[in-house]
């Protein structure tokens, strides 16, 4: 009987942290882009060490997968895009500029029937070590209203 | 008669000048790497605006095909390596800095048996309208033997 307890109480707990895990990380939450390092590299820039934008400083390389390639050719992106906003922290030499360590990461990813009400997209952000950030709607909706000026949302041009 | 005598000569020239490209490009010659810019970007840096070496100041972006990628993931790189040094030229702002124009592109190309006498590495460079720069001998061996002092020739490492 103490064993039968025991067991529906681990069932129990398995249950409830189960739950926990799947509110922790909902389908509409970007996930981390595994394997952007080799998608196609759309295009880069250099924010300098006194930039006012502090948390962009250093190296901006911009990745795409292969959908969101298609969108760069053809200016429209089909769902299941994926853009990656990487940001390499600079080592500033005197006449040269090398990569340093990764600050962190944001992802933008096209599903324009789950997204319809912030231009089909979704926006995420990720820590070096890829904890995502916690995006709060607000933020969500301030990065959405930006972009929306771009045609679908993207500022970037594929660089030839 | 007089038309006959036209078309033959018109043949002549076409293999007169069939022999001309042919002799142009030798197999040994190192090709441009067309699509590159859908491989994988290894890491980039930026050289200054007086930077001394003129030609590659801007964007210095490089770029690896499938089997250079298993040569930075193992240390060897198998034959058919080929890698793009991109040099792209650079507006340079108050606080940040933007890609330009390209300025060229260096390619290097793994073949051990071929090029064994430079390391098993054949070097070229191409103009921005990809039009081949001519490398001689002399230079090829000025490449090889600046890379020798690396492991398997390349000095770049993958930035992850």
């Amino acid at each position: 009987m103490k064993r039968q307890f025991a067991i529906i109480l681990t069932l129990i707990l398995v249950v409830i942290l189960a739950g926990f895990t799947v509110r922790r990380t909902t389908t509409d939450d970007v996930i981390y882009p595994e394997g952007y390092r080799k998608w196609t590299h759309v295009k880069s820039a250099l924010l300098s060490a006194d930039h006012p934008n502090v948390k962009y400083r250093g190296f901006n390389h911009i990745y795409a997968n292969e959908k969101a390639i298609i969108g760069y050719e053809t200016g429209t992106f089909p769902d299941g895009s994926i853009i990656v906003f990487d940001v390499i922290e600079a080592k500033f030499e005197k006449d040269h500029t090398d990569e340093a360590k990764r600050n962190h990461v944001d992802v933008m990813v096209k599903d324009s029937q789950k997204f319809a009400t912030t231009g089909g997209w979704n926006f995420g952000q990720f820590e070096a070590d890829k904890t995502p950030r916690n995006i709060t709607d607000a933020v969500k909706a301030k990065c959405s209203s930006c972009h929306a000026s771009q045609g679908d949302h993207v500022f970037s041009e594929f660089r030839q």
